[in-house]
């Protein structure tokens, strides 16, 4: 069986959407929850989202492990999986990791892109590393079974990370430096220690951590596949398209700035372009896959290994992780 | 005027404890009023004290500025300073600085012992000093008028934020560690730095700052403040006794693991002695401050540099922030 999987998405989340990545094939999607909201702030989406499931059930359902992308495949529907991107949620009580398992999130990042209380984000100017609670917090993590997203993480953090965690962590959204020099993307030693502990790269579609942002080649993407699967193995690579579909630029502005600075920030964007970039033509929305599917094929992988990047990949993990 | 000020206590409060404030004739007290509280948390710690305050309107009242020094002075009671020992009350959100401002919040750690949203605490491994966050909540504590509290601060942040601070910054609990090797006392090149920069340090009187502990002798303190003398100048030294009188255990095992670990942490204490230490028998509670007048005198200070260390500093300090 092969399934289709796009491990990051932050729609604005309505029936379009949601036909869309049906349209897509998409068997299960990981769908970020929230960013900078506390405990009780992810209460009320919990709360958002058991709306979008009564409303749209001939189309999505909330997946819990592995069984439910099995489900979905053959119930024609796609199975919703929580993340966070930020670890606020859990706000500075070990407890309220398993509280949010409970309620679905199985997918955590230690950090945005600012410092957390459990490690450091990429646009920090030191990394410290994986902090004291953070260590605490990963134990707590791989226990209960949320998986480490360290995609907005600086570098030392990530490699604490994996090293700490006795389970594959993942980097769910994010393209490797060597192919575009964005703070986001991650280095060729920290990829390959990620492949060797067995985590899982998501490779993101999001313009500003494309070559070339919305004027990025389908070939330059898929050749940038290739050579990344030579440094970390053809099973370790999946999607994490990072799909913003409808959002406004308000969103953007909010992820970036949350409430923790009075001046702008402009994260990846700029003054000049502070809303969310466009998207390369070959990759509008989740009916992309089909556009990577020829890619990938045309540089050179074979059917068996491109259904392993398009979801099969992160199936397996999802398997291992429940 | 000579006035007489303790810059940091956490005691159990009750009138029996602003009695004894009085007798030791303290004119102010910095009071730390959470740890690891979030702001509805805060709340309630300030209906707590609104409570104090008419209970006991004859002994104390709210501190705001310096010239409630001077009233306390002038009245024979004592102004209570409202402040924080880590910055879990502002949560990730600027704005709050303002509103706690508002409620009376004068000092603010920016650490307690692990790492928070704006920089490292003295008990994590690595130091990655003040954070993005950190250098916006700095501005706009400087700008508020609420003073950055270093106590429990790792090296490297607490060198930075008398860097990015444009106003003096104080460690209002510690002692220096040339002394006694403890992990919360400060290195010389560090208080040099301070007092380069117009701050204060309050010089602590718990025993797990103290030479040989509870059996630290008034001598040897007083000849530490002497030689911390010769280092930062007389003017920029002060009392921060962290007395934490009549607090049960319980209170002390919070302090150390608020909620960010299920495994017991002994911070400055350890598995065989869990608990607050007891104090040196020259310095029980307030009342010790006569000893201390003693103590400074026997090794070699004058009057006013008596006076100036047991609360001058301090007031002098106040006045510089308001």
């Amino acid at each position: 069986m092969n399934y289709r999987i796009d491990n990051l998405q932050y729609c604005n989340w309505s029936r379009e959407v949601f036909q869309i990545n049906r349209e897509a094939n998409l068997d299960a999607v990981h769908v970020t929850i929230v960013y900078h909201e506390d405990y009780k702030e992810f209460l009320k989406k919990i709360e958002e989202w058991d709306i979008h499931f009564k409303k749209n059930e001939d189309l999505i359902f909330q997946g819990k492990n592995y069984k439910d992308i099995e489900r979905a495949k053959l119930e024609k529907k796609t199975a919703i999986f929580f993340g966070f991107q930020n670890c606020s949620p859990i706000e500075d009580d070990i407890n309220l990791i398993e509280k949010v398992y409970e309620k679905g999130c199985r997918f955590m990042q230690l950090t945005y892109n600012n410092q957390s209380l459990l490690a450091t984000g990429c646009y920090e100017k030191n990394d410290s590393g994986v902090t004291n609670f953070g260590k605490e917090a990963i134990k707590e993590m791989n226990r209960i079974g949320i998986v480490i997203d360290m995609s907005h993480s600086a570098e030392k953090s990530t490699l604490d990370a994996i090293d700490i965690s006795e389970k594959p962590i993942a980097i769910t959204h994010a393209n490797p430096l060597f192919w575009h020099n964005a703070i986001r993307n991650k280095s060729t030693e920290l990829l390959k220690t990620l492949s060797d502990s067995n985590g899982m790269l998501g490779l993101s579609l999001y313009s500003h951590h494309l070559k070339d942002g919305k004027n990025c080649k389908l070939e330059s993407f898929c050749e940038m596949t290739a050579r990344t699967a030579d440094i970390m193995g053809v099973k370790n690579i999946g999607i994490g398209s990072d799909l913003c579909l409808n959002q406004p630029d308000s969103v953007v502005e909010w992820m970036r700035n949350g409430t923790w600075t009075k001046k702008k920030n402009f994260g990846e964007g700029s003054k000049k372009k502070p809303g969310f970039p466009k998207q390369p033509d070959w990759f509008i929305d989740a009916r992309g896959f089909e556009n990577l599917e020829k890619g990938l094929s045309k540089v050179g992988f074979d059917k068996l290994e491109i259904n392993g990047i398009l979801g099969n990949n992160w199936f397996n993990f999802y398997k291992g992780i429940n």
